[in-house]
């Protein structure tokens, strides 16, 4: 399946969650098992072999690709959580929501500078919580390989504030 | 690695999150990645070859090791969410917490008779989110193979919860 035919097995739900927003439903594609065996398969083709020790999966929907990726190439998990779901001492990192913030945690002991990391999540849209990603990454002074995403929207900034990071997106399906 | 040796990889955190708990941790195991790979591989030999055409798993933790595994198995996922996750139409059911309750979301085009469903979580404790995913599942008219887990508390009621449900569990880690 090429992400052509991968783009067509992702759901289109008009004004949700507000009027004037079309929502990229990823779950016909989650239960279609061929469609979601070839979403590995791509990313695991580009990663395989490129010395990744583990991949940073951000809660909750980056957590299916990041960990169906991380066993396919043979690397560790890195939860990206949101705020109190960590035990142990964690580093924290806040972001922009259209309204308000929120924030990213890491457990502190989970990356060092031995570490090649790829962050991983289903959806890039206005970055904040993927650039929240990188940040806490760089604290733990891993080297971040690059930025997966299943799906990004063009007309959205997320690249953009990767860019700024230093960080290179990856991406499958474009909207 | 044997379930023993994994075993070995959970983390114990004492009186977490409240006095006299003991917490079980599964950071250390994602971040090994021969632990990670060697949980997957176990449950994968399992159900390879059993028929299951879906894994319902449960937010957020049951996405790690359901996605991987149904990568590994070739099936699909089918997410049990918190409230208010899923778009479009939704089935609900809720369960008990220790103070007050809450709910479980699946999609209610998710999963049909032809379905065999095996449930998948990484801890099974009280039984509640288990319990509401295998009455969600079998409003649908699918089957449940099984439900499977890294972690299993002993002391807990989870596995007669499911019983009294029909369901059989599986766990690789007990404690």
């Amino acid at each position: 399946m090429t992400p052509d035919q991968l783009k067509k097995t992702i759901g289109a739900i008009p004004d949700y969650p507000k009027p004037g927003i079309t929502f990229r439903d990823i779950t016909p594609l989650l239960q279609d098992r061929e469609a979601f065996a070839a979403a590995i398969d791509l990313f695991a083709e580009r990663y395989r072999d490129s010395g990744i020790t583990q991949i940073a999966a951000i809660e909750a929907r980056g957590f299916i690709f990041g960990a169906a990726l991380a066993k396919q190439i043979g690397c560790g998990v890195t939860l990206l959580r949101k705020p109190g779901k960590l035990p142990g001492a964690t580093v924290s990192q806040s972001y922009q929501l259209e309204y308000g913030e929120d924030s990213l945690e890491m457990r502190a002991d989970s990356l060092n500078s031995n570490d090649n990391v790829l962050i991983v999540d289903d959806l890039l849209a206005t970055g904040g919580t993927a650039e929240a990603a990188a940040i806490l990454i760089k604290k733990a002074k891993a080297v971040i390989v690059e930025a997966a995403f299943l799906v990004s929207l063009n007309d959205l900034p997320g690249e953009q504030k990767l860019q700024q990071q230093g960080v290179a997106c990856y991406t499958l399906c474009r909207f």
